[in-house]
Formats: C-alpha cells, sequence, structure tokens
C-alpha cells in the first residue's frame, strides 16, 4: 500500500510500504479519510518522543472494512484499543487504561495510509448518508465531548439555574479539537459559548463558515473554560477567565508546564482537570451526534491527497489553512 | 487592651491598642487562645499585601463572650465574614463570598489581642470539657476538612469499593494544615493516610504525639493527594505521586505559580482543586468532629504568652518549634 511515512524531524515520505498485518480478529479497514491532528504536527516537528522515525501518523480516519464477513461496511474508527480487563477499564474510564495503545504510536501503525488494522470494538457502522469526511471527525469532537462532560459534572447540575444565571462556557482555540468542543457544548445544553482563536483567517472561517462566536479576546468571567490548545498563554488566560468556583478543562499538550495562577486558583477555588481523549462509550456517544446532526453540517474541513500530505503539514505550520481540519485522501486504486 | 500589633516585616508590637467598637448585632469577644497561622507568618515576612502595617493579625481562636445576654459564653470564631445574599452565599459556597473579610485583614482588625468583635453568626457555642485551646484548632482544621470533602466529592463514592482497591490518601506538609487534612480524612472515612513532613523534629513528633503516619518521603500513587504547603516543590511532588484519574488539593499559598506537571495531568487526566478556607457548614461540621472527639485529643498544641509573641514567630520562622501549632495566650488580666 502507499502510505505517508515520517521519517525525521519535518519530513514526510509518501512511499510504499507492506500492508498492515492484523491480530488475530481484527478487521483490514480501507482508509477513505484520516485528519491531521496537532499531535501528528508535535510529532512531525520532532517533539513527540512517543512517536520516534520512521512511523505512520494519523488516527483520525474513517474508511470500509476489506474483507471478512463485515466485507464493505462503512465505519469510523475509534484509534484508542484499551485492555477491557484494568481496573480502569471496568470503571470505564478505558482512557486512563494502563496499557492503552493508539494507532500512529508504535506498536500500532497509524492511519495515514492505504490500509489500518483495528479491533472490531473499535469501529462505529455509519449510517446510510454520512459520509467518510464527517465520520472521520468523530476522534477529534470526541475530545471536546468527553471534556465537556466531565466539566459539566465537575460544576454540577447547574445549567440554567445555578449561582450567577446562565452556564457561560469559553473555549481557547478554534482547532478542530476547540472547535469540536463549543459544538459538544452547544449539543450537551449549554446556549452561552464564546471561542477565542487569535488566527485572524480561521476566526473569520469560524464565524461565517462553523456559525460560531469566534473573537479575538473575551472577557470574564466564565463558568467553564476549556484549552483546547495547552500552551503556558492559554492556561494563563484561563486561569485568569474563569470564575471564582468555576473549571478549567485542559485538552491541549502544548506545553508541559507553566501558564496557570495557582494563587488565584487556590482563593477563587478553581477546579483544573486534565482530559486525555475520550472514553469508549465518548466515542459513540459523539459519533451518534454526529449521525443526528447535533453537531452541526460538520463541513469545515478540506481535502487534500494522501500523496501530498507533506505540503499540507507545511501550510498548516504557516498558519495558511482557514479551515480547522485537514483531511487526506488515500488514492483509492 | 493590649495587642499584638504588626508595624513592618519582621517586626511585632506588644502594646496598648483601642478596644474594639462592635459593628451593630456584633458581639464582643475576650481571646483566651489564639494560633499562629502560616498566614500569619507570610504577613509578618511582609509578603502579603493584603496585610499592610500596621495591623493586629491572627484569626485562629476562641474564648469568651463579654457583655450583652450571652455574657459568659464560651465559643470558637469562624473569622470569614460574608454576606449571606450572593449567590455563592445561597449556593453554600460563602467561602467564594465575593466581599468576604477575614479578621486580621482590613478593615477587620485580628485577634491577637485582648478582644475582638464578631457577628453571633460567626460564633460556635462550645459545650461544657471542651478548652478553648481546643477549640481554637477548628479553624486550621476546617480548612483541611473543606479540602477532603471537596476532594472526596471530586473523587466519588469510592471510599473501599473504587478501581484501584481502598482509598489512599497523601497529605504534604505537617503543619496545622497538613496535619488537620489528615485528621479529617480519618475523620471522613478514609483508612490510608500518609503524610510527608521534610522537617525531623516536626516528623518526629507527628508519630508520636499524633498517632500519625509521618514519612521523609512517600511512594505512589495515591488517589488523593493534600497540598497543604503550595510551593513549587510540593505541588511537583503531588502531580507526581497522584495516581492516573486521581485528585490533588491545593491549601497552600506558598507561591504563586509554577510546579505542577500539566502534561502528566493531562494525559493521566487529574484533577487538581485549588481550596480557600471553609464554609461556615464546613466550619459547624469541624467543631462538631473536635466536640466529639472524632478529630483525635487535638493536644499537639504549644501555649506562649501573647506578649512573647515575637519571639514564637522567630521560633516558627527557625523550624525549631515541634508542635504543628502555637497558641498565643492572652493575659486574663
Amino acid at each position: 500500500m502507499k502510505a505517508l511515512v515520517y521519517t525525521g524531524p519535518e519530513t514526510l515520505d509518501y512511499r510504499d510500504v507492506a500492508d498492515p498485518s492484523p491480530r488475530a480478529g481484527e478487521e483490514l479497514i480501507r482508509v477513505e479519510r484520516v485528519g491531521i491532528c496537532g499531535s501528528d504536527m508535535h510529532a512531525y516537528l520532532g517533539h513527540d518522543n512517543r512517536r520516534p522515525a520512521p512511523l505512520i501518523l494519523g488516527h483520525e480516519a474513517a474508511g470500509v472494512i476489506v474483507g471478512g464477513t463485515r466485507d464493505g461496511e462503512k465505519v469510523t474508527i475509534n484509534p484508542l484499543v484499551t485492555c477491557g480487563q484494568c481496573p480502569a477499564c471496568r470503571a470505564g474510564r478505558d482512557n486512563l487504561c494502563p496499557t492503552r495503545q493508539i494507532i500512529s504510536m508504535p506498536p500500532r501503525e497509524g492511519a495515514f495510509a492505504g490500509l489500518v488494522a483495528m479491533p472490531p470494538a473499535n469501529l462505529v457502522t455509519l449510517p446510510e448518508g454520512v459520509t467518510a469526511a464527517r465520520a472521520a471527525l468523530a476522534e477529534p469532537v470526541a475530545c471536546g465531548w468527553h471534556a465537556v462532560r466531565l466539566g459539566l459534572g465537575a460544576l454540577g447540575d447547574r445549567i440554567g439555574s445555578g449561582p450567577g444565571g446562565d452556564l457561560r462556557a469559553l473555549v481557547l482555540g478554534g482547532g478542530a479539537i476547540g472547535l469540536g468542543a463549543a459544538l459538544s457544548l452547544g449539543a450537551q445544553g449549554v446556549a452561552d459559548v464564546s471561542l477565542v482563536e487569535p488566527n485572524p483567517l480561521r476566526r473569520a472561517y469560524l464565524v461565517e463558515t462553523c456559525g460560531v462566536r469566534a473573537l479575538e479576546r473575551a472577557e470574564g468571567p466564565f463558568d467553564l473554560v476549556i484549552d483546547g490548545v495547552g500552551y503556558e498563554a492559554t492556561r494563563a488566560a484561563a486561569s485568569a477567565l474563569v470564575r471564582p468556583g468555576g473549571v478549567i478543562m485542559h485538552i491541549g499538550l502544548g506545553a508541559d508546564t507553566g501558564g496557570l495562577d495557582v494563587r488565584r486558583m487556590t482563593l477563587q477555588e478553581i477546579t483544573f482537570i486534565g482530559t486525555y481523549t475520550y472514553t469508549a462509550q465518548d466515542f459513540r456517544d459523539t459519533a451518534a451526534a454526529i449521525f443526528d446532526g447535533r453537531l452541526g453540517a460538520l463541513d469545515w474541513t478540506e481535502e487534500r491527497p494522501l500523496a501530498e500530505g507533506a505540503r499540507a503539514f507545511r501550510d498548516i505550520r504557516a498558519g495558511a489553512t482557514a479551515a480547522p481540519k485537514i483531511l487526506l485522501v488515500p488514492d483509492a486504486g
């Protein structure tokens, strides 16, 4: 098959590689659409020692099962493979499984390729009429869905009735993670949602194409702030803009430390929750919300051939892409 | 009356001052015992711009009502004065009242004095046989009580049955805040409690006098870590020692920023909650637990005359005091 192989910092090589070898019970999926994630970019820049070259990146994929009894079935892929047996898995917190694996990280190759192998439990079947392009967004949007679910839980059942009146939520960052969080807030019942995005090209796209209240800067206080970026500056903004007793959800992995105003968080009793991916149930719930339209048209993607993936990475790096998500399209041939 | 007045960095002057003037409805209390808190030390060192000199510090007091219909009633004092009307107060989060005041911070003078004025709602009556020395510990212990209540709430109802087996809790810092948190953990149902205290003098006292499992260093992971210190080093330890999906409660105000391993907190979905003081209900619950013995003998105090308060501050600063709490005793005359 063809694959886009990460071979070293800022280098991606589109080339022939061996087809994946499914483990016992696994399905082989022909990839139809696969998104470029911030974590792919992080690896591409050589900043993720969990993803050493050479490696096929990519973990936001939808496609068609090839071979076996389910041949031809269209699916979206939960890329997180967990054991199902440990205390975390049994407690429904399978995203914290200590032996979790994700495609695009050894020992599992990623989906910037013609084919990928997955356990059947990781596949969610698409209903009639749902395209692979929309279905491939289940993975990035599930990250926001999960953060919103945990954040609303930490705030308590206060939507529309609690102290401070209706819930006000803010999202920092207008990439697919931030946009997915903003859409998930709406789908989970929060009416007052703002998003801060500094890139004017991206911000205009969010307002005009996605119907999101995207701002250059926000005025607090907010009950819930979701940091979909994860740098010092966004954490500093989050800890300044959240109200006393409010909640910060932190999805991004931009910088390892720093930024939080711990003094204010202590004096004003602010909760900070780091979140990693989603549970299998969150993934299924997100897919269901995509299928029934609760997350909107999900037409905020731009498509490029997988063969031109290296250029897509360079364009994203240069801030020259308006759409929050670029989907790569493997050659169907 | 006599008072110990903070007159500038590292300077305390024991001198005659005017008696306090109670506001309408307030009671006057003759102070019998008043503890020295870490925040008093912080102010004494000139590090708290909320407490400018000249000022009477001290907010951990118990004593006797003087005058009026309740003359002679023994009470312990909740030093936090809140409005009772705002959304935070109405929601039972009165510690987040935006107009909250605390004695020892303008406009309210503190309790390192012969007398202090307080609203009646801030006074909890002592039952027969409870000394002012034990009752004065309600304030510092209530900080830990509150943190434990919020931390167990954030972990969910998992004591003894959840993933990872029985709940393991760790407290960082063996001052009165940390010790109060450790005792509150026990009183709220957590059996496996450890405490880290670097000072060997203090550590030996905690083991021998308080019956606490006090260690020089701890081996994780812990479901719940309570940072009763609040410096970079303790926050770094907390974020390394907490288990995936676990909770850090942060009481201390040592350093404003830094120390947290945000990357690990994100990848392992760790919750961090800053906590400030206690609600009025927490204060009453802590006092009740003191009165009925659930917090132990509470004999881990050392008493000094208020007149010698300046020396007590110097001894604490030098790490030369074993007991986690020094109580000052105003001249009864």
